[in-house]
């Protein structure tokens, strides 16, 4: 079953009579596999997907609008799957020549030795925009083709604030964690992102986005996803790790952002 | 020998010449062993428990009403033993669809590979619900049957602030260390905790509540034992890591809670 | 090709549409290997730089004067070579009987063990003045023979503050991490650091100036080399540490710095 998670202004967290400030936890099923293997082509594969979406689309409503207690909505990965993921809608077009990528990510599975994908922007034959967690522990961007990699802290069970920028002008890639820079890296200047795939956490779409592999699924806690088609500068991204909420996304807005989730994904809302 | 533990408004610490601020160390002394294999039930066993703490109840007295400087009451567990706990005696009952349990702990046991009992709540027949550090180092959570489990930086000899958060709702579990929250695992979602029970540090309670194994005892220093019966928001939790006292825990308030002392368990009342 | 980087007042960033607080990359470019190789002598050979700086000079002008949002030069030594470094133009003699050298160091070699340059200071015959990673993870200096050793934290992908005094009546020599001093070492008091030499970043100069060693270059990013000809104190190295841009260095100022770039080391500006 797909979930369509759309986030509207009518306020809808159950009131608790032991405790106003209790966390509210928004439950969101599981499905069966959803046999993503009949599709015929990449092509048929994204319309079936559209397809079910509207189909199986939820009302559920989270309320962000209440200005008093900030909320925000995180996504749990339970498991190993080879069939849960979130897909993302982006407010604009993802052809980029400069982003801005940053989210709050907590996972256990860093102590093991496999790849972990953190981020996939697939178009119909091209990775775009990777973000991996390699099983030698280094952090990887793919931009249709090799990557480049970083040695950064690594994830844990706690929340890490993880942004990724790069410049097609310069080519300068970089990592922040927790609000500091990483070094920076010469990578594909005068590369573009190209547009028309779809972006999707919690699993990697090979080639024909009908077999996930388990192990290189996501397990753990995702929040506060956001995009911008630009570099934020170093004290910006700070300013986001403790906190800040602006500049929002342009390409993704978590506070407004349209999750389709697919697979045993729970969203649950927590207070700020 | 039982202590019976129970805070009163009279101001007894005693005054020390040299230091006004000094610790205050309230020996309470050891017991030999005291045959709980003769209990021919659990039920007796419960019972004759409750007769012995009536027996042997000793009026020490502590004080936490006077404002000016906070006191707060520290139970050290000197070493390895099968019959040293303590009771937590609860201001309501322990049927709960969700829980926080919060509490300081400080052991150099966790070097080691054993288990260690963190708490312990258990019926009749079950272990309603343990908190473990397992010899693997991972940390569980078990109710009435398999646990579930987390990696959390090690304890240690300085003191951790560790909470546990659970909810029958949405199942979601997680562990709070120095304030910062886990990720969120499933776990039980429906079950119920069942009133009925007794609560002790130190041990953990077999089937029979007369083997204890010193392999699985506590040893090092406990403290700020809270419990509420709803969930408590991730920005309550780092409050009260860093010292604020409200909410009171609903289940066990810690400033006004009965102890009774088992076996080699020293209570300290230390400034705040 | 050289470069040199002399700052003016012009302001030249572009402005970009879409948002007015992106980083400005200023992308410098590479070189084909210069043929050092064939200076017949040492001092031929400086001739030789000096008359290529001067010949293949480019007017690239960087702000520093738009008071509203301070920038600041940073080198960017994308990967392993034995022809990229940057040669630092003093704004005085270097004849010293003590100094301070500060610089914001970024870079991911630590992880493994070879040797790192961080600074030389070469006259015709000497190494003046050499910071040194070392293989085995200890930091030295080295002034004209063997040098003194510290164990610090290891530098990482983060920028880390490194700074190193010396003065030459006590002896006494320190380096600062992050704002915090190490234990002093004595270390040739009565010494003096000659003048008439070069200063670099990113390689050795070996005895001849002629056969750098790519395995001893350095590959990260450099910022905010500063330097005195006299000891600071603690407090006003721990004051730079976290961002204070006073005492202005008098032999190097890095806002005003003179740099002539020579191979792959890209020089961005970035937002403070």
């Amino acid at each position: 079953m797909h979930l369509l998670m759309k986030p509207v202004t009518d306020v809808v967290y159950s009131s608790t009579p032991s405790e106003e400030s209790q966390n509210i936890f928004q439950s969101v099923l599981t499905k069966p596999s959803c046999s993503l293997a009949s599709a015929s082509s990449d092509h048929a594969l994204w319309d079936q997907m559209g397809l079910l979406a509207t189909l199986l689309i939820f009302g559920v409503s989270l309320s962000f609008a209440s200005a008093e207690r900030p909320m925000r909505r995180s996504l749990v990965f339970p498991m190993e799957t080879d069939n849960s993921y979130v897909e993302l809608v982006p407010q604009k077009d993802l052809d980029m020549g400069a982003f801005t990528l940053c989210m709050r990510v907590a996972t256990e599975l860093a102590k093991g030795n496999r790849e972990i994908i953190l981020f996939a922007y697939r178009t119909l034959y091209f990775d775009e925009l990777n973000m991996w967690r390699e099983a030698d522990g280094r952090y990887g961007l793919f931009m249709s083709g090799e990557g480049v990699f970083f040695h950064l802290p690594e994830l844990n069970t706690f929340q890490t604030h993880l942004c990724l920028t790069w410049d097609s002008k310069s080519g300068m890639a970089a990592f922040h964690v927790d609000g500091k820079r990483s070094i920076r890296k010469v990578y594909k200047s005068g590369h573009k992102v190209q547009n028309g795939g779809k972006v999707i956490l919690g699993q990697d779409p090979d080639s024909f986005l009908k077999d996930f592999d388990s192990k290189q699924s996501f397990v753990g806690e995702i929040t506060d996803v956001n995009m911008w088609d630009y570099v934020l500068s170093d004290a910006m991204i700070e300013a986001l790790h403790v906190g800040k909420r602006m500049p929002r996304g342009n390409i993704f807005d978590w506070e407004t952002i349209e999750l389709i989730v697919n697979g045993n994904v729970k969203v649950i809302t927590e207070e700020l």
